[in-house]
C-alpha cells in the first residue's frame, strides 16, 4: 500500500478503504505525469524567484524532474499502486534524492492546484489536437469537394430520394461542419488557457507567489485570478473541452450513418478499401464495415464522459473528493474520441464512390421540384406550380438529367455555386 | 384539423396519426413566430430582387406580415391547431389576403430552411440574454468582491472548515466564474451566427436567391454556405447553445448550494430577504428557501434538454423529422434556465452576510496552513513545518486572528491581493 | 396572483420570484387533479374513522370533491393561475362551499404526502398502459410471425447481408422483446404500488391516521411504512416508471430503424399505409415516413425526462423544493412515449411486405455459412469448413434456396422451429 | 498483433485501424473470461449431444477448458493483445492442445451468442451481489433502527429545520429504501435469466442444438427463444442492470449528502471512525470525509455507463460493431457501483451519533406542527390552527420535549410505530 503524505500516527489505515480511494488513481495519473512534472519546475522555479529555494535546491530539482521524465518515458520508472497518487510519487522522489530540497517541494501549493494545472496542460493538448484533425478532416472534404463537384448523387430527405445533389455539395457539407469543429476547440482552447498553478487549496497562501512567472513558463495565456474560481473551474473547464470534443464527434457520428448507409448492398454507394473492413467467426461470406460502426459508437463514450463530470458537479464551491472521477471521464472521452477522429481523414481520402450506382438511384421524381420552380420562374405561383408538379411527378421530370439539374442549381452554396472560395478563406482563417 | 400544405387528393387522413404528427408544434411555434415573420420578410425582398416577385406582391406582402405580427402580439391571431404549423399558417394567411403573392411566398424555400433561420434567430437572441445576465451577475460580484474584501469567511473544503477565507474572495470566485460564462456565451453566439435562409430543404434550389441580401437583412454575421450543412446544424447548433447556458447554470447549480448551506440554522451565515422564502402547508414555523432550491434544480431541465437533442443526433445527414423534437427541448431548457438567471442579479445584490455567525465558524485550527508556511518561510522545509503544524494544529493558531491571515494572504488572486483590476479588464473587454 | 396556503402577515410578495415558484406548476398539475382529489375522499374518509371529522362533514366533503371532479373534467372548473397549486385549489374550494370542514381536509396532512400520493397513482395508471400497450404489439407480432414463417427476408448483421432470415423470425424477436417490456412494467408497478398518504411532510403526524383504509380504499398492494422513505420515493419511483417505459421505446427506436430502412426506395421491403406518410413543402414528389421517424425520436424524450430527474436527486434526505421539476418531466417521457406506443399496434398489423424485394435482396453468398455448417456436421471441423467456404462464398451457395435455407434452420427458435408456443405461454402469463 | 479467425488471404492488415478495432477489448474479455471457459464447455457437452463431437473430443474440450481457467486464475494464462478476443483465445488454445476437437468447438455458434452468454453470466452475479448488498444495508438499518427508535434527531425539509425526529424514523427509512433495491435487483435478474447460447449471429444455424441442455447447464431459469430478440437484448439488458444498481446508488447518494452535512463542523450530528478519512496534502489541520464524498461520487459512473450504451442502441435489429462499447461500459459501472456499496454496511454499522449536538439542534419552533395538530384533535378546524400557531411558532412550543413530540407521533410508520414488524416481513421475504 503507498505511504500517505498526511498520514497522522495513531490512526489505523484499512486496506480495503484505501483501495477505494485510490481506486485507480494512480494509473490515470500516469496520463498526467509528465505535465505534472513539468508544472513542478515551473512552481520550483517560482520558488526560487520569492526566496524558498536556493539556486542550488532549484538546479537540483529540475535536473532531478528530468531524470524523473526520462524515467518515466523509458518505464525505468514506473507509476503504480506504491504510490497514493502522481503528485505523491513526485514529491517522495525528490526527496529521495534531494533530501530538504525535496521536502520544500510543496511549499504554497498544494494537490488542488497540482492536479488541476497537469489537467489544464493535458486538456489543452487534447484541445488542439482536436483542432488539428478537424482542420484536417475539413481540408480534405474541401479537395473533394472542389474535384467532385459535377459527380451527381442522389439527395435524401428522411432517407427518401428527394432531389439530385453532388458528391461536392455532400464535402462541402462536411468541411463547413469541421471547419465549425476546428472553431469550436480553438475557441474552448483559449477559453481554459489560465493558469490555475499557485491557487493552492483554492483560498492561495501567505507567500507573494510568482504566479507571472508559472503563468509564461508553462505557456498559458493568462492567470486564472481567483483561487476559488480555480477550484469552480474543475470539472466545469472539462465538461466545455468534452463538449467541443463532442461537436466533432457528433459530426463524425452522422457521417458515419451516410457511409454506413452507403456501404450496404442495397445502397452500394460506396466502396471501402479492405483494411476498414473485418469478417465474422460464423460467416464465411461477411465483410463488415466495423471501422465506421466504432466511429458511429464514439460519441456515446464522449458522451458518458460529459454525463460523468456533470452529474458530480451538484456540489457547494471548494474541493470535494467527488470530484477525483472526472479524470478517469476526460480520459476516456478524449481517448475514445480522438482514436476514432484520427482515422477519418485518411477513411475519407480513400473512400471511393460507385458511380454507376449513384446514377442509378436518382429516379425521375427527383426532378420535380426544378419542375415546380421552372414553372414558378415563369410567372406560376410556387403553391400552384407545386400541385401541377405533384399531380404529374413521375412524367414531369422526363428528359432531364441529373448533370442539368446541377447545372442550373444555382442558390449559392448549391451544386452549381458551392462557394468553396468563401469555405476555404474561413478554413485559412483558422488558428 | 389542420390544413396540409402538401396534401394529395385522395389519401385519407387519419385524426390519431395527424395528432401525433403535430404534436404540441404549433404552440411551440408561437415562441418562433415572430422570427419567422422577420425571415419570410427578407426572403420575399430576396425573391422581388431576382425578379420572382413584382415590387407591389413585396410591398404587399411586407404590410401583410407587418399586420400579421400585430395580431400576433395583440392576440388578435392566434396560433393554434387550426394550422399544421407556424410557417403554414404565415402562407395560409397571406394567401388569404394577398392571392397569388402569397402563393409566391414559397418559392424557393422550405419549411427546412424556415424553421432553420427562426430558430436561429431565436437561438442568437437568447445567448445574447445569458450573455448579459453573465455580464450582470459578474458585475454584482465584482462590486462586492470589492466592498467585502475585507470580512473574513470560513474557507471549506469538503465542506469541513479548512482555512480563513474572505468574503471578497468568495465574490471575485462568482466573478470570474461568469465572465467566463460570458465569454462562452458570446464565442457560442458567433459560431451559430450564420444565415441558413436560402439553403431550402438542404439541396438549394434553381435560383440564383440573393442570400447575401437576407444574410445582411436579418443580421447574420455571414452566411452558412453549404445547404447539406444547413441541415446538419439543425440539433448541432442547439446543443452548442444549450451548453454555453448549461455553463453559467452548472455555476448557478454551484451558488445555489453554498447558500442552501448558508441558509441553514446550523451553517446561518446568509439571510435572505423573505421574498424569496415561502412556508410549508403542515408546518406553521416554516420559511424555506425555495426559490434558492429551483435555481439549484434548474440545471436539470437544461441537462434534460441537451439530452433530448443528443439523443436525437443519430441519423445520417440530410433532414428527418426526429429533429422536431429539438424545439421543445430548446424551449423547455432556456425557458427555465433563463428564468433562473434572472433572477440571480437581485438575489445577489440582496443577500446579507451574518458576521457574527461567520467569525464564530472560524476555529483556531483554520490557522495550521499559516503556521507551517510561516515556518517554511523560515527555512523549515515545507513537509516538516506541515507535520509539526499537524502535530499541534489546535494549538499552534493561538493568537492569530481572521484579519492577521487574510492580511499576509498575499498570493495573486488570494484576500491580500485580489486583482480585481485584472478581473475588471476581462469584465470591461466583454462584448 | 394565488393566495398562499402558508402567507404570513406583513411579508411583501414579489410577484416575479412568485412567477418562478409556479413556473408551469398548476398547469401540470392538471394532469395530476383527478387523483388527488380521489386522495382527498379517501383521506377525509381516514379523517373521519379517528374522529376528526363528523359523519356530516364527510358526506360534505365526498359530494363537494365529486361535484369539484365533474365540474374539472366538463371544463365547469378550471384550474389556472389563480392558485398556487392543485392541492390549494382543492382545500380553497372545499373551504368555500363547506366552511370548517374544507378548513379541516388538511388535519394530518401535507402537500408532500398529497403530491406524492397523486403521482402514484398517476404512475400506477401510465405503467398499466405501457404494459398494455406493449401485450398488444407482442400480440401482433406473434400472430404475425405464425402467419409469416415461411416468408423468406434477408438476414443483417452490420446491415450487411448475412444470412437467410425470415419474417416469422423477425416478428417472434419483436414478440418477445415486447413480452419483457410488459414483464418489465408490470414488475414495475408492483414496485411502486405502495400507498404514501399520511406521511405527511416525512415525519408522520400526531394522530393514529388510518393508514390501513386508505391504502384499501385508493387500491394500493401494500402502505409505503416510511415517511422519510416516502420523501425518498420521490424521484426514485419516477425513475423507476421511465426506466420500464424506456425500456419499451428503445425497442420502438430499433422497430423504428427497421423501418426506416424498409422503407427507402434501396431497400423496398415494406409498403406503408399512405396515412402514415407526409409530403414535403417544396418537393411535390415526397411521401415521407415521418410517423416512423417521430417513433424513433420518442425514446429522446424519454431520456430526457429521466435526466432531469436523475440530475435533481442529488440531495440530502427529506423534501427539497427541487423536486418540482420531476413532475413536468414525467409529464413530457410519458406523454410522448405513451402517444407512440399507442400507434405502433395498428401500424404493424398494416404493414405490407413486398416479397419480390425480400427476394432480391437474397444473395447466393448468404448461404455460406450453411455450407459450412453442412461441411461440419459431415465431420469437417468447422474452422476448415469455414475457411473452405469463405474461399468459395459466391459459388458455394449455388443451387439453394431461401425456403430450402429455412426449412433446415433447426436450432431452437430458428426459422424452421421458431418456438411460438413457448413464447405465446410467456405472453399468456402476463398480468 | 492478434490472429484473426476471419482473416482472408490477400487482405492487407493496417496496424491503426486494428488497433482501433481492438481498443482495450481484449482486456476487458479478462473480465467475462471465466464465464466463457464456462459457456464453452456447456457449448461442447450440446455439441456432443447431436454428434458433433465425439466422447473422446468432449472429454478433451472439458478437460482443457478447466486447465485453461485454472491457468488463467493463476497467471500462468495471461489474456492479452495477442489474441483479438477472449473467444480467439479459447478457440486457439483448443486447437494448439487439441487440433481438431479445438476447430470443432465453435460449431453451430458465433462471437455474438458467446459474448451474449458470458455477459449475461456476469451481469446475474453483479445483480445477485447488488441484493445481498441492499439485504445487507437494510439488515443493518432496521437494527439500528430498532435500537434507535428513542434517539431524536432534527427532522429537515429544505434544509431547514421542520419537526423532532427520530433515529428510528431516519434508519427505518434506508431500510425500506434498500428493501425495495433488492426487490429492483432481483426482479432484473429474473428479466435477464434467460440463456441466449444458441442463437449464433441473431438467425439460429442449420443444427439441431441442444439448448435446453445448455440452458440446464448454465443454470439459466429459461431460454432466450429468438435469435433475433438474443441480439436485441445486447445492451438492453445491460441497462436494465445498470438501471437496477443505479436504483441502489441513487439512495447510495442521498445517504453520503446526508452524512457529508451531518459530518461538517457545523451540524456535528455524526462522527465517522477515523479510517473514513484522509488528511490534506497543504493543511495540517484537515480530517476530510473522503470515502462518503466518492460514495456520492458513485452514482455518476452507473449513470455515465447508462448513457453511454442508451446512445449506442439507436440501430436497427441485428448485430452492429457498436454494441462493443458496451462491454467497457458496464465494467466501468458495476465497477465503482459495488466497490462504494461494498463499503457500506460497515460504515453503517460504526457511524456514531453524536447526541448532544443533536438534542441541541432542536429548537422550540419545531413543535409548531404538534401545536397545530394539537388544536385540530381539539376541534379547531386545521387552517385555523396553523394560522394560530404560525402567530406564536417560537413560544408555543414552550413546555415540549423531543421525548413527548415523539412519544406521540403515532401515525403509521412514524415515531411512535415504527412498524418495523411489517418491514422485516418484507426483509425476510427477499430472495
Amino acid at each position: 500500500m503507498a505511504d500517505l503524505l498526511w498520514q497522522k500516527p495513531g490512526v489505523e489505515v484499512d486496506a480495503r478503504i484505501q483501495a477505494f480511494l485510490a481506486g485507480n488513481d494512480v494509473l490515470l495519473d500516469r496520463e498526467f505525469f509528465l505535465h505534472d512534472i513539468t508544472a513542478s519546475a515551473a512552481h520550483a522555479e517560482g520558488l526560487q524567484r520569492i526566496g524558498i529555494l536556493s539556486a542550488d535546491e532549484l538546479e537540483g530539482l529540475k535536473r532531478e524532474l528530468a531524470v524523473l521524465a526520462d524515467d518515466f518515458r523509458s518505464g525505468a520508472f514506473v507509476l503504480d499502486e506504491r504510490y497514493e497518487d502522481g503528485h505523491s510519487a513526485i514529491e517522495a522522489r525528490l526527496t529521495e534524492r534531494l533530501g530538504d530540497a525535496g521536502r520544500r517541494i510543496h511549499t504554497g501549493r498544494s494537490r488542488n492546484d497540482q492536479i488541476l494545472v497537469a489537467t489544464r496542460l493535458w486538456l489543452k493538448e487534447k484541445l488542439a489536437r482536436v483542432a488539428a484533425l478537424s482542420r484536417d478532416i475539413a481540408k480534405i472534404a474541401l479537395d473533394r469537394a472542389d474535384a467532385e463537384k459535377q459527380l451527381p448523387i442522389p439527395g435524401y430527405t428522411h432517407i427518401q430520394r428527394a432531389v439530385v445533389s453532388s458528391a461536392g455539395m455532400w464535402w462541402a457539407g462536411w468541411a463547413e461542419a469541421f471547419i465549425d469543429d476546428a472553431i469550436r476547440a480553438a475557441d474552448t482552447l483559449n477559453l481554459i488557457d489560465a493558469n490555475p498553478l499557485g491557487t493552492a487549496a483554492g483560498y492561495g497562501v501567505n507567500l507573494t507567489l510568482d504566479r507571472e512567472h508559472t503563468t509564461h513558463a508553462l505557456g498559458f495565456a493568462r492567470m486564472q485570478v481567483s483561487p476559488v474560481y480555480a477550484q469552480l473551474s474543475r470539472g466545469k473547464f472539462e465538461l466545455a473541452a468534452l463538449e467541443a470534443l463532442g461537436s466533432a464527434t457528433l459530426d463524425l457520428r452522422r457521417i458515419a450513418w451516410d457511409l454506413s448507409l452507403y456501404t450496404t448492398a442495397e445502397f452500394g454507394f460506396v466502396a471501402l478499401p479492405a483494411q476498414y473492413t473485418t469478417g465474422s467467426s460464423i460467416m464465411p461470406n461477411k465483410r463488415n464495415p466495423d471501422v465506421i460502426e466504432l466511429m458511429r459508437a464514439t460519441h456515446a463514450s464522449v458522451a458518458a464522459a460529459r454525463t460523468e463530470i456533470e452529474q458530480l458537479l451538484s456540489l457547494p464551491s471548494g474541493y470535494q473528493r467527488d470530484l477525483q472521477a472526472s479524470k478517469g471521464a476526460i480520459f476516456h472521452g478524449f481517448g475514445r474520441g480522438l482514436a476514432a477522429l484520427e482515422l477519418l481523414p485518411d477513411l475519407l481520402a480513400n473512400l471511393e464512390w460507385r458511380e454507376d450506382r449513384l446514377r442509378a438511384a436518382i429516379d425521375s421524381g427527383m426532378y420535380a421540384t426544378d419542375v415546380a420552380v421552372d414553372a414558378a420562374v415563369a410567372g406560376v405561383p410556387f403553391r400552384e406550380a407545386y400541385k401541377a408538379a405533384a399531380a404529374s411527378a413521375d412524367s414531369a421530370g422526363r428528359g432531364r438529367t441529373p448533370e442539368g439539374s446541377l447545372a442550373v442549381r444555382t442558390s449559392p452554396g448549391a451544386a452549381a455555386d458551392l462557394r468553396l472560395d468563401t469555405l476555404r478563406a474561413r478554413f485559412d482563417a483558422l488558428r
